[in-house]
């Protein structure tokens, strides 16, 4: 079994932990391979619900076209519980004896992290600060090193220095953060080599395994590197430095490719050395506070059980705002643009989460099966229910923020969009008729991330007469602030205190930095602790993928095609106003922009 | 027609408004008498709603029995647009010909405002101060006048020195204070009189008529008197000093008496002296803010309409807790008890209101009629459901807090209940099988008065694991706090930030004093301008009065009978445990004693 040190960070029990350690105990035929190589240890800890769900079917990676991720030989079928998930496992005998049951103590495995571009933003922001976080939250297990992967030469004392400069420690616990950097330090190392070298990572799994000695060697690949060394670099990893006792595991970033095609073609490729049980497709939004909250408040909230559908719900909106332009970085975004950027992962990943039917339980397959469903329920996207837009130079107090084309990595002529506004449409018995309404942007007048959920009109309304004549003021929302300032509130018709009889909109507040005292982890954190548990809930599956880019294709296909020229708008502000007559054609209103918000 | 001076104070516009207006231009057979001297002036002013429901049914006083309350004449029906109200009215036809029409000015009407029994305490706390407080806001007619009645002999300067000592100023604006303070007591006069002389009530009208100078008088009566001498005080009233061209209103307090049958008697006097749209039974606690509101919240928010039935509540709680006792003051309590005292009409009253069925308007005798019918739909209460309690002595930080019979003014072997938890059922469809648990106390830990709304637990609930065992304290709660620190807030159950999946209960929050910083009005004044204006809404019909007596006076009667003993629980504490075993009988708890509230 792939074994972690001691993690109490969680206080992790859900159903699915019970339906886990009943289904590794007993041979499900085909199944038993993952369900122990894919069992979280922090599961087998929880102690047996009452309730407990044992679905021998809820331990594979099962995708909704019936295919069964996992390669199944007959070999393996005879080699129960063996310690060997995917192709690239070479398990000797003497390993998988010793890996094969629950006996090894905790200190004979360990878990290798080399993060691959490791001189890179994201590593040197977000992925080094977030192991750090969690090494110093006590959730990394007992035996674990950090690798730094990159072309540049580099000691390990230069990764440490580069690496310490954006270590931070969590406001809310500041003791022994020197002590404690310091330690995790220790814990890190580099390796230079070329992203296509066997060569060179042959060179890292030496290393790897000195630092293992002996121990059940469990490796995560976390891939930050551009698209295009992308597959060799899985193909080097996987055919030299993979791990020849415990798992194996690669994250990888977005872009998943630029369209069906490439992305389908990508995920060919990536299974050439990859079974889909290993492969981490990250989508950082699912890894924040409030898109985790979203199932929480829905499934466990009885007052929201009835208003979750066409009957209650008019229009939902996915609202992603920045408010800064590509500032000489837009060489990879031209590329893309924001409806790749941002919608057709982040804001359909969260769409999908808000708009799925109940899953069986909370277990990562059952959750991504509705996930899909909600996906391949959708209409294909189509060019009169999109908006699209590019920031322009705009003057003010004195100071010229740039247009998108003044970017130098930008060719002047571009028609990327860095705005876009899309009404989609979930064609099922629960949706049908609902617009579900999407915007992104880059350089408008706010930065911020939410859902709105605006719910009908009351009807036959006895408070009409007191809303004046706007009685789309009037309506339920809720809203849920993903970032910044994380929030929750819902806005109700009161009436305002007084004599009189006259109703405001007043708001059922749950704002988390008044509540919580807690820091908020930072999603890298979640999503990183759940590939090193291989809890895949948070991940995307292929088939998932494949629908998401089903839904946005033809659109992208036929922007590009027809040479659509984006509105214009300026920097900083609210974006451009086709968007509200996008909204309008729907009939409904966007809760942003607004007096009140 | 009844006028008032210009009142703005008030930006109410509801549906009835517009009922109003249509209803009171038009003849409508027997009703038009009524719609003439019932419309408050300021539906008048409003604009006509497009969506009126002009219902001619909705305007005179319609008991759920069938009878009309207001006594129709042929002679009155051949006279229409009479300014005439009651049986007291003497109308000559000099004053209807001035009164018959919209026509007369402003100027040419006054109102006089007499309290009788204005040297006693809530006359000074609550009747005078809630006056001042609607003058200051501009809420009272151009022309009044405020008359304290009382036995004791007192010079119009020494009301004015007495009353001048409770009057405050609104917090929220306070300038003019003082100078608005002179010209109200200048407004202010005394006569003293016995409570049974119908001659001191006719030298009382003789003044209130010079003040009146010939413009068409209307007079309200507000009898803050004992019930003893209650009915004589309106047969002078009525009989010696009502209007001879306005309408003439008298305010009573509860006690309604002490069972169906006192009460009974009691309204059969009343009517031989009032009409029913001349009595405006009070109960303050339909006007308070909160209580207001509760309409607003239930039908203007589409978020609670699925939600307000049996099939997602669970239970619904009202609490009333003083954190004293009589504290030497028990005479008058001691004949009554705690039941009759708040059970019986304050917080039934609310459960009323919470209850009903969407009336078809805001009118008063529709909101009434749905009232009466919950009522009517009510078991009466079984003494098995009722647990009745006394505080005791308690000595706590060297403080001795007496025993209720320490009292002088209690007799030494009371066994009136200080304390008492009840549930009750409403065997209609909306509400079958729903427990509505009452509790009112004196002596307890606090002071307190709120609806609880708990929910019924999600079925199926994906989280339950993550819970722990105690499911109850997983569902859903809305609590309405009416007193004091008004606030509105439901509690929903959410993930506490961090990498775990751990639960809280959070609330989502409406914090009266952090969203409004307007002060709120005091429940007298809202009730006052009511009654001012006619507005009839918040104020007991005698057929409600009776439906409510009904379901009380078995269990009443056979508490006394059979002398049942209270529980004990010390002065301070949180009431007798015997409420616990109540709530637990239903599978429910009290929402207002666990940890968190």
């Amino acid at each position: 079994m792939a074994s972690l040190s001691s993690t109490n960070c969680r206080a992790y029990s859900s159903t699915s932990s019970s339906s886990y350690a009943a289904s590794s105990s007993v041979h499900h035929g085909h199944h038993q391979r993952l369900a122990v190589s894919s069992v979280p240890k922090r599961f087998l800890r929880n102690k047996i619900s009452l309730q407990s769900q044992s679905n021998p079917f809820s331990t594979g990676v099962r995708m909704q076209d019936g295919a069964v991720a996992t390669k199944v030989t007959p070999v393996e079928n005879e080699t129960p519980l063996k310690l060997k998930e995917g192709l690239l496992s070479v398990t000797s005998s003497e390993e998988s004896k010793d890996a094969a049951g629950f006996e090894f103590s905790e200190d004979k495995s360990t878990v290798s992290i080399t993060v691959v571009g490791a001189s890179g933003d994201l590593a040197k922001k977000k992925i080094f600060p977030a192991l750090f976080a969690l090494y110093y939250e006590d959730c990394l297990p007992e035996h674990f090193t950090v690798y730094g992967y990159a072309r540049s030469k580099m000691t390990d004392a230069e990764l440490r220095t580069m690496v310490s400069r954006t270590l931070t420690c969590r406001i809310d616990k500041r003791e022994n953060c020197g002590e404690k950097m310091d330690q995790f330090l220790k814990r890190c190392f580099y390796h230079s080599g070329q992203y296509d070298s066997e060569e060179n990572f042959a060179e890292l799994d030496k290393k790897l395994r000195e630092h293992e000695g002996g121990r059940v060697s469990n490796r995560l690949f976390y891939l930050s590197i551009p698209p295009n060394i992308f597959i060799n670099a899985v193909k080097c990893a996987s055919l030299s430095a993979s791990s020849s006792s415990g798992w194996t595991r690669v994250i990888v970033e977005k872009p998943f490719g630029r369209d069906s095609e490439s992305s389908a073609a990508l995920t060919r490729s990536l299974k050439q050395y990859l079974e889909e049980d290993q492969i981490f497709r990250i989508d950082h939004y699912l890894g924040k506070e409030l898109v985790e909250n979203l199932s929480v408040l829905r499934f466990s909230n009885l007052i929201f059980e009835p208003l979750w559908s066409r009957q209650y719900i008019r229009n939902v909106q996915f609202i992603f705002s920045e408010d800064f332009g590509t500032e000489g970085r837009g060489g990879y975004f031209d590329n893309y643009g924001i409806i790749r950027d941002i919608m057709q992962n982040h804001l359909l990943q969260i769409l999908a989460l808000f708009a799925m039917e109940t899953p069986v339980s909370l277990d990562a397959e059952d959750i991504r099966n509705e996930k899909v469903k909600v996906l391949r329920s959708m209409r294909p996207l189509e060019l009169e229910n999109v908006v699209i837009g590019q920031y322009k130079s705009h003057t003010k107090g004195g100071v010229t923020y740039p247009a998108y084309t003044d970017d130098k990595t930008v060719p002047k002529d571009s028609l990327t969009p860095t705005f876009a506004a899309a009404a989609l449409f979930i064609d099922n018995a629960r949706w049908d008729g609902v617009p579900f309404l999407m915007k992104a942007g880059k350089a408008l007048h706010t930065k911020r991330a939410e859902i709105r959920v605006q719910f009908r009109h009351v009807p036959g309304n006895l408070y009409n007469r007191n809303f004046g004549t706007d009685l789309d003021r009037a309506t339920n929302e809720l809203v849920i602030r993903v970032q910044p300032d994380e929030a929750i509130y819902l806005k109700i018709n009161n009436k305002v205190p007084g004599l009189g009889m006259r109703l405001d909109r007043s708001n059922l507040n749950l704002h988390y930095a008044a509540r919580y005292s807690k820091e908020i982890p930072d999603a890298y954190e979640r999503l990183l602790l759940d590939a090193i548990e291989g809890e895949r809930r948070l991940f995307i599956r292929s088939d998932e993928l494949n629908a998401a880019w089903a839904l946005f294709t033809p659109l992208l296909k036929e922007l590009e095609e027809k040479k659509i020229i984006p509105e214009c708008y300026p920097y900083g502000s609210r974006g451009p106003v086709g968007a509200h007559y996008l909204a309008a054609r729907y009939n409904v209103r966007w809760g942003d922009l607004g007096l009140e918000q």
